[in-house]
């Protein structure tokens, strides 16, 4: 039995490995771009699966391909696709030239292979199931790989929308349990006025729950697809009904609810949609690093800094020091932020160079775009797993930086005034805000604990004379 | 009469000019950032005109100031500011420090001797009207900065709106002029199928037509402000009448649909808002750089070039080569749009840099998300104005290219069928398609202009037999 | 008498004002391009001075152009035009069109009507003094303008060098006005070891040395120049003599060392060497970013925080929070860096969209580059001047933190051996370590002192027992 | 035989599977960060080799650790490390926080194990070999982890060099054979004057020279090396003579010419030499970027674009339009270079964002880096194998565009003068500027071509008459 069987095409042959169910246009493109050392997106790969099933089932629902015993192989084949078990075959490198081709290439050729697989025959006989003639029938890279790209991108939107839902009801979850602690606010790292932990916690989950409206949102944007488009949108090749109702199936298919592009022309030409989803997941990111430095500074010491929050130990920090424990998972949570803002660069350029009637560089911007939803999504997990659900507040720290500082003085304006609290600051002499105080006979204890009780410092505003 | 005043802040005394409007912490700030050599945005300081005549008014309403002259001259003043009319007095740099404080100090010294002046009083007569004590009354720079900004963000939005119609109106003028020239359409640079240049055209428009959207979208998420909040957002100082009222009056006096947030500490210290509609001004120029590539490549030549479409000339080429045309409006163009991808980069890291109850950076997100605004408002009317709408086809040469290439090999397809179609091409022997085909007697002249006539080539996929 | 004049060239006439120093190729491109609204960098225009005056000499030198009245005129204008009184009539718009062939015919257009004011002629006797026949003589903007770039290029580092040299000393003064101040050393914000206060100045001086070193190496490659390669570096319409001394000129006149590239049209299409220059200048504004966290960090409190140094207060803080000081100059400064970062951003695209024979963006290069010199040069001069010479330790404070945190316990290990320490750790029951060691007899007072003194904690290494 | 054994760390105990040679603090590692799904680069981990190895042999030679048995396991353990046989046991993730703590960690355990494997001794046996003990004596991660970085930065430094090397060499080897091909060069894509297509790849040759000599330059910022600095370069809990001498180790192993930095505080901090050198890179991906664009416009076509060269064919373009062929190898290498681009902002981030005595996100600094060196070296690999070595002219082509446009008409000017030249320019009429030339008699074919051929075009400026 021969280790290799040989295939052709339009620049000549290639001994395949028997084994192997790529095809030779996949060989050229594993020699032609070793660049990345990684493949396509699992996710892109998935996508395609629908994709190919959708082109499938309105080929065999409007009898362009028969319902026959090799109908059901190749959307066997595409099912699994789809679910998965056929990642380990789609091995073209993610940064690849041709606009997808060759991703499209590798689906259909390992499709028909896996369809032939199935219908006991032997890998390579193409005659009976095409990688082009079945699996790519009225297609183009031109409308599948963008479509796909889409369809990935937003499986990638919910799972990511679902992370940043955990992580905010994670911080709400602290934001309640340190609503009693009340804390120095701070302005440009100074010390400022009063606060509590609790709307920390609760700001940082604000945030996110306008990045996850955001994510939410985006979604819309890619829901537009040009399948159906084939070469440059024009359609060619492909029959007019099948044009009309591609689209249908592959949202029956994935559940999404998909829409045609009105201008298919246009739609496969500009990928600024992805631009947009990307400036959004940047604006996560963005979110991320203000949080995750937040954390850091906040649990900054443990003596010698602002010390306020205790970070859950999750591997030990030195072995020259013990005990020391380090903020690693709002580090390694920054390094994934900042590592989406830089693929946002290089989506935006990828999508900017486009040229003419087609964007070259479309498989750099979908390996940008899925590995920041990626990217923020385990993010977001690791953060409320590994550190916020465990985030303790250190309140007897929180609470001598009150009584010692100068930044509680403005809590004493309703009691003191303001003439009085300029006067009390300038006799400390060394001692804390509330010492000198109660020393001093400005305030009770009494009075000093209600003017800087959570109650106190939450309130809004305050009821005022008119002059 | 004396040339200077004498001014008194915390860290002692300053002369000031005599004729200036500003005071001592204006003079500070003058010296301290001496950095940019711009002064804060003019859409800013007009914005903080609106700002503050809310407040003002606010304060009145609820017998905070009372009605008198004074009121009457600080309302003025306040109109001014929003009218542009003290541009010229707002004058700290564009990059300072402080989050903002130095602008909002400006402005409220520039009101109150504004306002000193119209009552006939010697500037600098605080005990009058005071900048503190009546223009900042109740207010923070952590609440004023980020409302003025949002309200500036607005109006440059819509005038960017404006502009971005303007110029998808232009190319939807020169889609209906060029419907009907066909020409060779291309993916990756290389030829690929027959399109129209209207097609091209009609492309540019719709891509715009969703930026347009977006532009609409993203004002929805500014008019959110944190006005009423002061310090950090905890309403300190300001009662809780002023703080539930004062975004009420901003939105008459600007008519622009704002809404107080509801977690004013939260409002405060972030700015994601802004990372997203600075990301979605990036998604637009993302366009217009692909745009101004198409055309600059569609103009190419003329002779040795794709030579399609003729730019207007606006300005001599060059003083070597006589009758060299550039295309400088597409490449000034190009220039704006990438300076706003680097604005975006700028805000993006002022953004995420933000620390605890305040981010410190917000000059310079101020400054890059205003001067993108201008920037694209500016090259999309350039574009209209002195480009797309003196747009020409070079139709004869459009049409040579589809006679003379193979790309018009698809478009015989219907006729001849795949096989005969690349016996056609293998046969050509240096001849174009056109001449080829009819001396071959592979069609007619008749048949070859129907095949590629703009219906031909406009329709959107064939009526194809089952198999 | 008249108050435009009339000027024509290939695409017709226009009205000129009388008084303007510009013609009409200025008056085309001042109507294209308003767009940034900031003209050319005057460092620009001041270079360009330079490179006219070089071919003009030249030119003279050779027999081109007659030694006359006129070519003194001439000479005197580009003097002016270098020495900068004639910045204000250099106006066409930073981001323009034609790759600056209108900062080309401005310079000339202004230069000639100069000379012609000199001689007492009127503006725009063009047959007298031409603004192309004279003062573009065998040159194109092709060479002129990067030329002109790089001398400017070059004297902005000169002076970045200087201040940063500035800054570098500010930081060694420091160094040695805190080399005995010990305090707690820092990894991942966590409390680490013991370090000194000198030692964190010294490292901030170090690491601007070293980017000081590199601006000098930077000017190496921008030596480099293309005068005489006219269009595309063909050297078309000039004479081969001229070709070959310009540069010499160029240098006699500069003073700076500069050399004609060997492939003239290389050097024409290609400015990597902007790229990588900026990417210099990125790395200092890194190196700035962090110092300026870093003060930022080491000043925050002053009690709530890390409050080791203390910042020259340079403006008021804050009217609702009283004695508040802010770093503002930290923070302006990161502002600074921060746009260079996005600046060098903007010239890598304009470098990179660069095609075939010429960069069309260069004039977007241009500024990048020259602002990002004037923003670090103006970043680190007030960094010196307005924080670091006044910056002051609290010395009390950061002796607390020694004696009262963790971080001592390793410099504990030579007197108390790894588990002793350990055992201390475990027993201060809230104590501070010196406090409990000295009452736990772990050490005396002195011991302490001697084992946290600067000598000890500067110690390298220890000298350590064979096994 | 148990499945897993069990280890211990101060947070606890976790079972280890019994055939890891991985330990706990990997373990944990793994649970921490699984975000990028990549391991830290190989070359990094071989580099880690290297300094272990010279720490081990310092301890040795100076008698901190037995010469036995054990010694020369851990030896030949930490050359299989070296050599790559060890790679797949580094399993941490690429972007772990902890500053590189759980490399360190990872490296050490492994090393461990396989030391006891040698020794034919269990894993886990850490009495015997310790991971911390032995294999990270006189060790931190702050001094091994950035001397790792560099060594392996410095390896991939020279093997890009070699690979610009022969890319360069490629188009020298171009430059030779289209020495005589006559072309239209352009400016912003407008038809200029002549050049040869030699020309165009001898630019493309010098851009690269320029490169390969500042990566050269590039490795003189990376040998210094703060290996013996400990815990934030204090050089803590490590001999004097070990820190002297251990640097000196390492340059023996790997044959690089490093050197101890003087301040090891200092050089633990901060990484900005990464970020000169991320710059370098990123200055060759913009050049990449150009000439990858050139080549795409230069093929163009083939018909209906510039057509003026020809790329090998690598891979079949289109299913559905057969024979066209796309730039796939220069669209991939754009796709690497952009690629680049982004992955120097993330670095500058990375870097920009260290605090205080230590840069948290050095793996990330560290990733981007090792990324980059690859993906630049793949790409100019690939462009000279897989296009620069097979590109041929369209002799035929060029020589058309250079008879029939008017881009030739400058080169008429030493036979016609300026007057007749445009006169002729003026009277084409449709025809070619060869071809009415000669029909009204300006020039025969003999001049026409002396005046267009390689030597005419090819020569720097002209002989003049002074006027």
């Amino acid at each position: 039995m021969s280790e290799t069987r040989l295939e052709k095409d339009a620049l000549g042959a290639l001994e395949i490995p028997a084994g192997a169910r790529h095809g030779i246009h996949t060989a050229r493109a594993l020699a032609n771009f070793p660049l990345l050392g990684r493949p396509v997106h699992p996710a892109l790969a998935r996508a395609f699966g629908a994709v190919k099933l959708a082109a499938l089932r309105t080929n065999l629902r409007l009898g362009y391909l028969p319902e026959d015993e090799r109908a059901d192989a190749m959307a066997r084949a595409c099912q699994e696709l789809m679910e998965g078990t056929l990642a380990a075959d789609i091995r073209v490198d993610a940064l690849q030239g041709g606009a997808g081709t060759s991703t499209n290439m590798n689906v259909n050729e390992v499709l028909a292979n896996r369809a032939l697989e199935l219908l006991g025959l032997p890998r390579g006989d193409y005659g009976t199931v095409s990688p082009t003639g079945h699996l790519n029938l009225h297609q183009s890279t031109n409308d599948t790989f963008p479509t796909a790209l889409r369809v990935a991108a937003i499986h990638g939107l919910r799972e990511l929308e679902l992370r940043v839902l955990g992580l905010q009801e994670a911080f709400q979850d602290r934001e309640r349990a340190f609503a009693h602690v009340v804390k120095v606010g701070r302005t440009e790292l100074q010390d400022a006025v009063l606060t509590t932990l609790g709307r920390t916690m609760g700001a940082f989950a604000e945030a996110l729950n306008r990045d996850r409206w955001r994510l939410a949102k985006a979604e819309e944007r890619l829901r537009v697809v040009n399948l159906g488009g084939t070469a440059i949108g024009t359609g060619l090749a492909a029959p007019t009904d099948y044009i009309f109702q591609a689209t249908d199936a592959l949202r029956d298919i994935t559940g999404l609810g998909l829409a045609r592009a009105e201008n298919l022309v246009e739609a496969t030409q500009n990928a600024d949609a992805l631009v947009e989803v990307s400036g959004l997941l940047k604006a996560l990111a963005s979110t991320l690093i203000k949080i995750c430095s937040d954390l850091r500074l906040l649990a900054s010491g443990p003596q010698a800094g602002l010390g306020e929050v205790i970070l859950p130990p999750v591997q030990a920090g030195s072995s020259i020091m013990p005990g020391k424990v380090n903020p690693v998972i709002p580090e390694a949570a920054t390094q994934a932020a900042i590592m989406t803002i830089a693929h946002d660069q290089a989506l935006t350029l990828a999508v900017s160079l486009g040229n003419l009637e087609l964007n070259a560089f479309l498989p750099l911007a979908a390996h940008s775009l899925l590995e920041s939803l990626d990217l923020l999504a385990r993010a977001c997990g690791l953060l409320r797993e590994r550190c916020v659900l465990g985030l303790a507040a250190d309140e007897a720290r929180c609470r001598a930086q009150v009584e010692n500082g100068t930044a509680a003085a403005t809590a004493l304006l309703p009691l003191l005034g303001y003439e009085r609290t300029c006067e009390l600051v300038a006799r400390l002499d060394g001692r804390g805000l509330r010492e000198a105080g109660i020393q001093e006979g400005y305030f009770t204890a009494d009075q000093f604990e209600a003017l800087t009780s959570p109650e106190a410092v939450g309130r809004l505003g305050f009821r005022k004379a008119r002059p």
